[in-house]
């Protein structure tokens, strides 16, 4: 089930630029599929599109409204929901990666389903998935690890799908996150699924596929995340990845999230998450590192980047910088 | 919220002894709470207690009727709900170990609550949790690992408690999964905790405690399972133990459920299981083995528990045959 585009980004009355970090992750990676961004008064953010009602984005062909921004405690606030609901009667589905389901709303999953039309919560998986088998699917498979949370997995994923697309390779970026599945169109917020069937959900979403085809994994955590590793375990062993690429933010001084615990080593995480992945794809390799280098300048950024290519022999690039080209030749 | 005592164990028309496994873990570690069996007509389990009806078990001072049986789906089958029902009446509590829940039967939930008594479904989790923070807790605490799934976890830890309350010691047995809980009275059903907060739930389980006490956490899964792995990794983290037991079942070929997968070595597990604990507690360690050699006569059973001893330095044991003594001993 995948969510049907294009795109009218609603950004509601967010209080500022990161309340709308979901939204310009999808006109970032997805431009084609977004026509414009809906903002209700008092909204402090800008994603860069053209301002429309529901009426002009409709006209324009928007098949979906992704609420694409997010609030404290993740719920939906009253003065938000008359412009979904009008967006049900104009013909639009609804998308949303908020906490609180859509169809939460009293009365909102009727009313879509009177008039046919789809909810997607982003954040809450959609289906059951197994347990996971650990058999050999057919394939590719390219996963992204971190040392930590919030080091830029999702964004070198599709920094390297949109590498492999230009070189005219067969290649899908995966979502496992909820601006993620905007991106993608369908995917499942891993973190969300129950426990049993992390790695059942990591093998649903990068099944059997042709030979030359890669599958692009955004991944979750880190193997060091005191909060989040098993999620990262699970994701690891179903997606059974050929090739990890190692992301990092080399100016944070602890994991985010836990003040307590020191930032790991690089080696340490790659020979970890390798150590791990064997029991699924006895093959996978680090093939690079991905560094988020946006708190340095370009000379401090360029002197980190050959500092650690240097120490662990392996390429090292900011996919955002530089692209992610080097990462992509490494896998020849 | 505890589970009250003491119980009548609800056996239903439990097709074979393995059907009322549950049902037998906890006549076999608490036969102090538990009054009798009740079993439907067609029954072919017997866990050794008396057979009662429900009013006799009312008589005897059980407080909650047990449905300490497995089936085909995990459903509650018509022909069983006449009984739960009438235990309502007669002032039970009702707690099942099946994936169905209680509150999922039309009506059941609702007459609980006009009785005023309460339902338990040990499969699922009956509150929140906070994500994990890694923090180190006061007290002390024992996790079991192992190289597998259904390898004797729970029973080793049990075992232990055992071994320490008859020494005197302050030692609480900590369950996380369906039969545990019914032993323990509480605990958390951590593989089916949504996967964000498994370490959180681990935490939660064994908060703060005086400095001499011990938590016997019951481990799940393995490090080295391609379906659960991540539940192990985040139980592992949230535990913070001191100390770990390696359980073992030595005539398994290969992992349960995954045939592809062979057995890993015993040293390996315990390395995997040590670099992975000392995110959450540097001093983490392993100290000794538990083999379930029930598939071994006395004799190859002792052979096998001197060579483990020998080729790992550590003490080995069949906490089934010779108690966990040496276990405990190896704490000092």
């Amino acid at each position: 089930m995948s969510i049907a585009n294009p795109y009218l980004m609603f950004l509601g009355d967010a209080p500022d630029q990161l309340a709308a970090k979901t939204a310009n992750g999808v006109a970032k990676w997805r431009p084609e599929w977004c026509v414009g961004q809906l903002r209700l008064p008092g909204c402090q953010a800008d994603i860069g599109l053209q301002d429309m009602t529901l009426e002009e984005g409709v006209a324009a062909g928007a098949k979906t409204l992704i609420v694409g921004v997010a609030n404290q405690g993740g719920f939906l606030p009253e003065n938000w929901i008359a412009t979904l609901e009008q967006a049900l009667d104009l013909g639009m589905d609804v998308a949303s990666g908020l906490h609180m389901r859509l169809t939460d709303l009293p009365g909102f999953g009727e009313k879509a389903a009177k008039l046919g039309r789809s909810l997607f919560d982003a954040r809450h998986p959609a289906r059951d998935f197994s347990v996971g088998k650990g058999n050999k699917r057919t394939g590719k498979r390219l996963l992204t690890v971190g040392t930590d949370v919030s080091v830029g997995k999702m964004f070198t994923s599709l920094a390297i799908e949109k590498e492999m697309k230009a070189r005219g390779m067969n290649a899908d970026f995966r979502a496992t996150g909820q601006t993620g599945i905007f991106i993608a169109g369908s995917g499942v917020s891993v973190d969300a699924v129950v426990a049993d069937f992390i790695s059942g959900s990591a093998e649903w979403l990068s099944p059997d596929n042709d030979a030359d085809h890669w599958d692009l994994v955004e991944g979750q955590g880190s193997l060091f995340h005191a909060s989040y590793a098993g999620v990262t375990l699970g994701l690891l062993h179903g997606s059974q990845p050929d090739a990890i690429v190692l992301c990092h933010e080399p100016t944070r001084p602890h994991m985010r999230g836990t003040p307590q615990i020191p930032m790991p080593g690089l080696q340490a995480v790659i020979d970890a998450n390798i150590a791990a992945g064997r029991l699924t794809n006895p093959n996978i390799r680090c093939i690079g590192v991905s560094m988020n280098t946006s708190a340095l300048s370009a000379d401090e950024a360029d002197t980190v980047l050959r500092a650690v290519e240097s120490e662990l022999g392996l390429p090292c690039v900011d996919a955002f910088r530089q692209g992610a080209g080097r990462l992509v030749d490494a896998l020849d």
